[in-house]
C-alpha cells in the first residue's frame, strides 16, 4: 500500500518550480454517525468539489493530492472501551487496530484518485486535529490546504468550534474552505 | 469595455452543468499605499496564485475569472475634499470620477487576463465590502471566491477586521484565502 506510506517523501522546502505539479492537501475525518470506516460528508463533499471544480481532466498529472487524516486519541480510547488491557502488548493491538481504522478510511480517497488518474499520496497523524494540520503543512508544503466545513451556525460553532477558522489564520499556505451543501445535511447538523 | 459592464449577464442560478467553466469570483481592492489606479499587494498575489497554481494553461477555457471591485463610498468622500460642490451637477461628475478609478484598477487584471487568454469578467460594486461580497455570490453563483488577505497578526485585527473571516462563514459558495506572502509585506503590515 505504496499510497499511504509516503508521507516521508513529501517533505522538502517551499516549491517554486513553474513545471511542478499544484500539491493540494485535504483534511478528511471519519463519519461521525456511521464512524469508521466512512468518511464524513464535508470531507467526501470537499474531495469532489476539488476533483470536479479544480483537477480538470486534461491536466490530473498537473495536480496531486495529499490526503491527510488525523486521528484524536480521546475519540480512539472511546472506541476501545470493550477492549480487556492487561498488558503492553494489549495496547500495541490497538494502537495497531487505530492505525488500520485511519487506513481503511483513506482506502476511499485514494481509490477514487486512482479511478480517476489523479496522482495521491494518503497518510495518518495521531494528535489534535488543528495542530497536526497546521505542523503537516509546515512539513510538507502543500501549495494549498483544503477543509470541509459542516458550516455550523454561530451558537453551534461555540460549542463545537471550527477547524477550518483555525487553520486559516496560522496555515502557512492558500486555504479553501468547502462547506457542507445543505441538501447533504443530516437533522442535527451537529452529525456529519 | 465590454469586459467591464457584462456583470448582468453574470446572474443566475447555482451551475450543476460539468461541461461549464469552473467560475472563480476575485474580489480585489486598491492599494493603500498607492491609491487607485494601482492593485493593492493582496489583489495581485491572489490573482498570481489563481492564475499559476489553478489555471493552468491546458485549461483556461475551462475557467472563467470574475473579478468585482468593492468601492467603499468612505473612501470615495476623502478623496474628493479638494472639490467644490455647487450643484447636483458636481456631485454626478464625482460619481463618475469614483466610476473610472475603480474601471482603472480592473484594467491590470483584465489586461493581464487578456495576455494569458484567460476568459473573464470585471465589474465595480459601491457599498460595504462585506456585505456587497456576499451579495455579489448570491447573484452570480460563482464555483468559489477568492480573497486575498493581508495576514494580519491577532492585536491588529482587532482594530482592522478582516474581510475573508466574515466571508468564508458568510457566502454559500467554497471560499479561497490567499495570504499575502511574508516578503510582499511592508514595514507597516497595515498597508496594502
Amino acid at each position: 500500500m505504496a499510497e499511504h506510506s509516503a508521507a516521508a517523501e513529501e517533505t522538502g522546502g517551499p516549491r517554486s518550480d513553474c513545471s511542478a505539479p499544484t500539491r493540494i492537501m485535504l483534511a478528511v475525518n471519519q463519519s461521525s454517525i456511521k464512524g469508521y470506516p466512512n468518511p464524513s460528508i464535508s470531507s467526501m463533499n470537499a474531495f469532489h468539489w476539488v476533483v470536479k471544480k479544480i483537477i480538470q481532466p486534461p491536466t490530473r498529472s498537473h495536480f496531486k493530492l495529499l490526503i491527510l487524516h488525523v486521528q484524536v486519541p480521546d475519540d480512539d480510547a472511546f472506541d476501545d472501551t470493550d477492549s480487556l488491557f492487561a498488558s503492553k502488548e494489549d495496547f500495541q493491538t490497538i494502537k495497531h487496530g487505530d492505525q488500520i481504522r485511519g487506513v481503511h478510511l483513506l482506502q476511499h480517497f485514494v481509490h477514487e484518485c486512482n479511478e480517476l488518474k489523479i496522482p495521491c499520496r494518503a497518510w495518518v497523524r495521531k494528535g489534535d486535529i488543528r495542530e497536526v494540520i497546521c505542523k503537516e503543512v509546515a512539513r510538507a508544503h502543500p501549495d494549498m490546504l483544503v477543509l470541509g466545513s459542516r458550516g455550523l451556525r454561530t451558537i453551534q460553532k461555540i460549542f463545537v468550534g471550527t477547524v477550518s477558522e483555525y487553520c486559516v489564520k496560522h496555515v502557512d499556505c492558500p486555504v479553501l474552505v468547502v462547506r457542507r451543501k445543505q441538501e447533504d445535511a443530516p437533522e442535527d447538523s451537529i452529525e456529519d
